[in-house]
């Protein structure tokens, strides 16, 4: 019987075929916690009366949300990781020395394998399926579960194929394909089901855009979101590292059979989409960027930056948008890039400079404003537009503020005319 | 009758000879709020019915302490001072857009001018003293009374004389020079008191040296710090292009007369001091940097920034001592630039790339951690070794933590070993 690709997955690593909506006890490749899931999966850890990692090298701790420390009491709490990660001597712990929020940086470093099953302590863990790999979000007990045994339980998740057809027009991005499918499907409309992104138009998608739309598969409530292995995926890998850094075997790559049962197929007319751009106060409500410049969008503060969109390519796009402009004097634009090495690579680049000149600030590495942790919170009755995933009441700070979530260009052009703005009308 | 460059100042402004111990009614060339003192300024000016500011000119604000917003809370006093600087078009106001910490900030801006009568609501505004301007820290209703008048009231103060002798050794450097005159005077020793400092030495001072020198004058309790006009002042202020920015005439340049009066004299033998490490709680609590050294102490973080010593030479001694080396495993080393200029040139200088390869985070310019704001707070128990003015106890985060002040290059050697170590000794 034919199989998908979260199948196959599945089916390797607990050496038998498995099927949507069996329960299997799988191993994990990677674990991951960050500075506020990991205590807690530390505390059952040693309440358990467990001393050692069954796999030390399958665990890693980035501490992103809250540091460098914004209070006391993130302070406190990223103690209890360090000292956990000294006391097992871990290899995998990134805190203000390599910093970076995990989903970007993980890839980054080689840690993310096609064919991997990977869980983490946070939501948007499924990012990784970018890389051909499983991976999703799970409590902080599970995330001991796995520290403790090395696998977890999962239920094999049913697939909802999407089909992209057609090359992107300008500016539309990954990021605006996932904001169409969340459109289409609802925040709830995959729950716990896989997202399996095909079609043609994966080969004009950059790992970054894939990383994006990958990124968002929770945002329709997915188990995971997941892009099989091309010569894309190839050249991030080799670029990386990932294909030889000594830590694991060779990558599996596993691809859909054609005779694979999809519990839903939907198709994407991806020539004719416009960047669209979610509305407050859920991802799934969807606009196109036209819609918006109607709307007369006024806006107090542009934010670039997150696992979702604080990539090198997000920060090309910005620079090129704002070269020789400045941002619009009512406006703050907060760019917040994802890793140290995307910070510096954009350095290197010119487009640091340029956003600069053209006044924004550039913040560490961190996932900072995105989740209302700190570096850019919103006041009350204040308008933001961001590259970020979640528009809910309240994410970024007061309960009166308002998010638009819209990908790099959309956000970069708005800042010079402090209006959302279509960036194709520049 | 001699008069010293303080009561010089003053006479200059006021239009007679006028000396310490005589409350005057003077002029004030410019005026500086922040993001947490200025809306109480805002107040008290709207609350009085006024309705325009004397000279906006002469009114700076600076967003500096909790921007990127921190939280809501900091989000919502920022507004206040945003919309004020909107509504009264402030030509020197500084937000997210070019970002740096008021006493940094400022005098790179060609803002500060020898001769010039400063007001701040902040206690390090005695910073700008360096350019042989008399400038101190007020309240905010004072501050209001100068954005409504364009003057105050002063007592002028009596002076002390500090004379510096002889050349300063290796990483010996205007920090040093500071805290020996605390630890002398202790931090009520110089209470409104101008401390002028002169003597030989003076002359082997960078201007970064005589920023951070003044910084702390209030930590002895000091009314202001004063350095006269000399080489150096003028190269800087050629370079900042302040002789020429169309605000003001030109500087007006006084010097203190060989009979003028001082109520103290303290003189320091600089070829005999070892750099200076203030241990907690307090900045009169200077040892020997070898003190430190025999009292084996362990940091938990090391803080390089502020407006004592985030300033390019700070960044450039830090990267020589750092070149090739790595912070030690359990140490976080926090970099934060006094200001935008200051980063690009630290990165255009290759310093921070050598500070990054080591092990620190690099943040975007703000007071952060050094008062406490975020960006590097300290959690229970922790140590740190900080480059800031203040060791106050749970200045920078809990109470139980401790800060050891020093200068940028103990700093970094200490990052390296995990422990205060003497930059000489590497």
């Amino acid at each position: 019987m034919g199989q998908t690709i979260t199948e196959k997955i599945f089916s390797e690593h607990v050496g038998k075929e498995v099927y949507a909506g069996e329960i299997v006890r799988s191993p994990i490749d990677m674990v991951i916690g960050n500075d506020i899931t990991t205590p807690i999966s530390i505390k059952a850890f040693e309440d358990g009366g467990f001393e050692k990692l069954v796999n030390p090298e399958g665990f890693a701790i980035v501490l992103d949300h809250f540091i460098p420390a914004k209070d006391i009491a993130s302070a406190n709490q990223a103690k209890i990781s360090r000292d956990f990660a000294y006391k097992h001597n871990l290899k995998y712990f990134f805190d203000e020395k390599d910093m970076g929020i995990e989903h970007a940086l993980l890839p980054e470093k080689g840690l993310v394998l096609p064919g991997d099953v990977i869980i983490g302590a946070d939501s948007h863990t499924c990012t990784h399926g970018a890389l051909g790999a499983f991976s999703t979000g799970m409590g902080s007990t599970d995330i001991s579960f796995g520290m403790i045994t090395g696998g977890n339980w999962f239920k094999v998740p049913e697939s909802i194929k999407v089909v992209f057809k057609g090359k992107p027009g300008p500016y539309v991005t990954g990021k605006d394909l996932i904001l169409e499918i969340i459109r289409i499907l609802g925040v709830d409309g995959a729950l716990y089901k896989a997202l399996e992104f095909t079609g043609d138009t994966i080969a004009y998608l950059s790992m970054d855009d894939r990383f994006s739309l990958c990124n968002m598969a929770i945002e329709a409530g997915a188990k995971n979101g997941i892009v099989a292995y091309d010569d894309v995926t190839k050249e991030f890998l080799d670029t990386v590292g990932a294909n030889n850094n000594g830590l694991r075997a060779e990558p599996k790559i596993h691809y859909s059979d054609a005779d694979a049962i999809y519990c839903q197929v939907i198709e994407i007319d991806v020539e004719a989409l416009n960047p669209v751009i979610a509305y407050p106060f859920l991802p799934s409500n969807g606009h196109s960027v036209n819609q918006a410049v109607i709307d007369d969008i006024k806006v107090d503060q542009v934010f670039i930056g997150s696992c979702t969109n604080g990539r090198l390519s997000d920060f090309k796009v910005a620079a090129e948008i704002l070269e020789g402009k400045k941002v619009a004097r009512h406006v703050r634009l907060i760019v917040t890039p994802g890793t140290q090495k995307i910070l510096r690579d954009a350095q290197k680049a010119g487009y640091i400079d340029i956003l600069v000149d053209a006044g924004a600030v550039v913040s560490n590495p961190t996932c900072g404003a995105c989740l209302g942790g700190y570096m850019g919170i919103l006041g009350d009755g204040e308008v933001c537009i961001s590259t970020t995933n979640r528009n809910f009441v309240g994410r970024m700070g007061s309960r009166s503020s308002k998010i638009y979530l819209a990908n790099s260009a959309v956000a970069a052009a708005s800042a010079i005319s402090g209006y959302i703005t279509d960036p194709r009308s520049l």
